[in-house]
């Protein structure tokens, strides 16, 4: 039994360091100036979950030489992590950053990412059936490709249902917005990176969090993990609210794949058996412990345990 | 018969045309917006001469993911151009230029390369002497990557001229001053886009390129070809001097791979049986045909002829 991580549109993640980096010059690399790794969010996740000794299947779509590379790397990094893509003409999408730590500047060049054909996305949910029923707990994270509607999230959680499975979801509004109108997940974890937007509605104040984090559970999600103001997080179940707080400064530069960490920390307790909450404080702070790396790294069990210390929770209602 | 171009460093050159291309932003492609072919010198030799109907044989080194993406694209190319690699370990480099035409801006970023143990260079000399054998001309051109020493021009070159066989190369002066050591080649292009130095010095006035050219002859050399305030070219052989100069405009944010479609353009009037100078002419009409176009193109033989329009030479000694 394993984890199975839905990750529709996987990426090349390549970092590139380069201090004083600037418009209209050559700029020459050193080996260890750059750095390729296997991307999206739901293979962020299986790898997180890999580190802590967690099997998982990958599925989603992949194709071209990037496709290539991301299959190759990913199937390097663990024996625990199984892949099982539908394979695509198009070229898997690849995303740049260059990172400039002496000016503080982050610069980045993602790229659009393939066109999915209707018969692959049907190929796909044939594959997922199957795989589903054996899985222990499904995640579907990250972006949705280009032909694939927004309500896949929903219309492949309805299945994981129809087999007895519980579902994470870490998502935009778009795709949190269409796809609950299918089904809603047992966990969700909206990413608001981008947008401070929730079920349609602009997020300003800490009430209007906790609001929208009321309505999703009012819809039949267990638990909504909600960021705020980026280091701080709101839990909403039935039982009540609560408020995440650090009592550390948390280094911003350093918040690359912090939410995925958040998501593989909640599915290891979950499977552990813990209560919602005990969850989401071991997903905080595990992620609050991944801050420590500039990098996308999993952090040890000793930084976990450690960042226990360095923030509080109170329930505000 | 063919041409064998050695290409010891290629590489993958991708273009992202970016308008407004700005640090600390987040950039998204569509797919129209970036392209991947094969590159290095000599690589865009082989391309240009297929386009002319000429036959070649690549040879060098090449490894990793990148390298495959290069071997795979360059075998779509066409069925002209054969490929034999030493295949390496370490990964082939990769040329990323971001190219902002609104703001006339080339960012460039370019990894280190491989580097080439001895024993693969061993194996490739080996591999080179039976290729050369039946090779009718060969071209070596462009960089050296880390791990072989710059005089390999002037080794392979003295392979060659064991087996009766010409050679052209378009090099920078450290490949020139330690190969020259060795042997000379029959056509010499020295590749100054980045430093105006030849034999080690520097070069200033005309008069400067002139004798350059000439000690270049001395040495052995039948032709120098010098690229000179970079419109303008200088002819040496051992019969004079020439100076060829447009009488257009040159656009000079087009003049990526114009150095290229010369030194095939050259080759293809050698296998004509032409004299130096038609080589020459040729050359320089073609790589000023080149110029029409942004990216790297192979010009029709009717911009060519148009091309010798547009310039005119004259005899200086």
């Amino acid at each position: 039994m394993s984890v199975l991580t839905v990750c529709l549109n996987p990426a090349l993640d390549r970092e590139f360091y380069i201090n004083d980096f600037s418009i209209d010059k050559l700029h020459r690399l050193t080996p260890e100036m750059s750095e390729m790794t296997p991307g999206g969010k739901a293979v962020n996740v299986a790898v997180d979950l890999s580190y802590y000794g967690i099997n998982s299947v990958v599925m989603g779509f992949i194709g071209g030489y990037v496709g290539n590379v991301v299959l190759s790397e990913l199937r390097k990094k663990s024996e625990l992590i199984t892949t099982n893509f539908v394979h695509i003409e198009a070229e898997t999408r690849e995303n740049i950053a260059i990172i400039d730590e002496k000016n503080h500047a982050l610069t980045e060049i993602n790229s659009s990412g393939p066109w999915v054909p209707l018969e692959d996305l049907q190929h796909f949910i044939k594959r997922y059936e199957l795989i589903a029923a054996n899985a222990e707990v499904i995640v579907i994270s990250g972006s949705v490709p280009l032909g694939i509607p927004n309500s896949v999230y929903g219309e492949l959680t309805k299945i994981a249902q129809k087999l007895g499975k519980k579902v994470f979801w870490e998502a935009r509004d778009p795709i949190i917005m269409e796809s609950t109108k299918i089904s809603v997940p047992y966990i969700l974890k909206p990413d608001m990176r981008n947008k401070k937007v929730l079920l349609g509605k602009e997020l300003v104040s800490q009430k209007d969090y906790i609001e929208a984090g009321k309505e999703l559970v009012s819809m039949g999600v267990k638990m909504a993990v909600i960021s705020y103001e980026i280091e701080y997080d709101i839990i909403v179940t039935s039982d009540g609210v609560w408020i995440i707080s650090p009592t550390v400064e948390v280094e911003h530069s350093h918040l690359l794949g912090t939410g995925d960490t958040y998501m593989a920390a909640m599915v290891y307790k979950f499977l552990k058996g813990e209560s919602l909450l005990e969850m989401a404080k071991f997903g905080y702070a595990a992620a609050l412990a991944k801050t420590k790396y500039k990098a996308k790294e999993t952090p040890p069990f000793k930084d976990i345990e450690e960042a226990f210390e360095h923030f509080k929770i109170e329930r505000v209602e």
